[in-house]
């Protein structure tokens, strides 16, 4: 069967000045648009990034799809069912579909299900991936600091799946990125203050966007619940790389023991 | 004293359409491009990623800095001196200055440097970063294979720097990303072997550029030496979002002991 083309295209973290060119263009030629978002009611974040550049193009389809923020995989599986249809309605007849996604596809993103399973459902498909600034570029750019530099080390962890193991975490690694936080705040900021690190952490909800929010005391934000697009950045900045020239390279981490 | 404004613009991965709508307005009209290059006598990579969509602009400047990559802090710190007066003059002198850096500015970026001298050179210095994106986003775009995804877990090491303790990182992260390979590609090839995850790794070098590499057998890479834009991504793919729902989320991995 002769397919049309699967786009997965990344559209950045929120301003829709930090799509790609390359995404503009992704976005602008395919048959269709396939856009998330998380309520049948709500608006799609993903089309209100790109409505700026790419706008309402003659006879190219916007296809919102609802995917509830959920961890229940009942519910996503049923969500992504009935997406899967869809789109797979509209490339059988051989229409491009550019699934757009927020922040970078390859990076907790939802176009990462429709990756894995596209080849599946429709063999031989061919699939073409856009990358994106993701929210690890755009927070630290907010913020003014680097993320590492020479030979630190970073670690990104899903805070929402729990945070038990993160003081060890935060001691092996210089730069450490907590996506997701959701409901963890309170324990985050916990093993924030045992570690002594707490002044070391910056809070950073809807970086580019309008509505941008940035903490640095996060004993202020201790009770809130994370907006979904925030993230804690923890930068030790002990070991800044060669031009610092205080710390050899020996210096390097140790102690990190599998599980 | 009223200094120009000093950007620090990523340039993405090496295609030039991964530029940002931002970077692309910022390049245009700023008054000196300051344009990183690793020798005196080679063309900068940055310039060779801008120019077709910034083009060669009347009255502004292409300000080539050299940076030699070393590990040699009194080499790199000798560049630095040298490029910090250059720059210092412009923005003296009122000029906005936009340094191009590849990739994204906060992540193992030149821009790091500068973005922590410039304050204390320059005190008052407004200064704006544009993320960009990352070999982080690229290199999984061009593998067609999602970094991490639910409740997984991610680690990036700078290869050159030392890679004693890989196995135990390689053992408590989902995906491990080692950047800077340079010599260190028979120990990084090794250490996979001995943790059974050769084959769960792939080698990308320039990706998205004219002469992107992809090898997914390590093994047959085992004597290189790793390009300066190269990385090797390991993910071991075992706890694949919500979707996937067969590992419940208390499987979080632990175990991770401190330094």
């Amino acid at each position: 069967m002769n397919y049309g083309t699967l786009y997965g295209v990344g559209v950045g973290p929120g301003a829709p000045d930090l799509l790609t060119l390359r995404a503009v263009a992704t976005l602008k030629r395919a048959d269709v648009l396939a856009l998330p978002r998380s309520s049948d009611y709500g608006a799609s974040m993903a089309w209100r990034i790109i409505e700026p550049a790419v706008g309402k193009i003659n006879g190219q389809e916007r296809l919102f799809l609802t995917f509830p923020m959920s961890k229940e995989p009942a519910r996503v599986r049923r969500a992504w069912d009935a997406a899967f249809v869809k789109i797979g309605e509209r490339l059988e007849s051989g229409k491009s579909v550019a699934f757009a996604t927020e922040g970078d596809p390859s990076l907790y993103s939802t176009f990462g299900y429709l990756l894995r399973e596209a080849p599946r459902r429709w063999p031989g498909i061919r699939i073409e991936v856009t990358p994106g600034v993701s929210s690890i570029a755009a927070v630290p750019a907010a913020l003014g600091m680097p993320l590492a530099d020479g030979l630190e080390r970073i670690a990104i962890i899903p805070a929402n799946y729990g945070v038990d193991d993160l003081a060890a975490i935060l001691g092996a690694f210089d730069t450490t990125i907590l996506m997701k936080i959701g409901s963890e705040m309170p324990r985050v900021v916990a093993a924030l203050e045992r570690a002594g690190l707490i002044d070391k952490a910056a809070y950073v909800a809807k970086a580019t966007m309008p509505e941008q929010k940035i903490v640095t005391d996060l004993r202020s934000v201790r009770a809130e619940r994370g907006d979904c697009f925030a993230m804690v950045v923890v930068a030790r900045g002990e070991r800044k790389g060669v031009l610092a020239g205080d710390v050899p390279p020996e210096a390097a981490l140790t102690g990190v023991e599998p599980a």
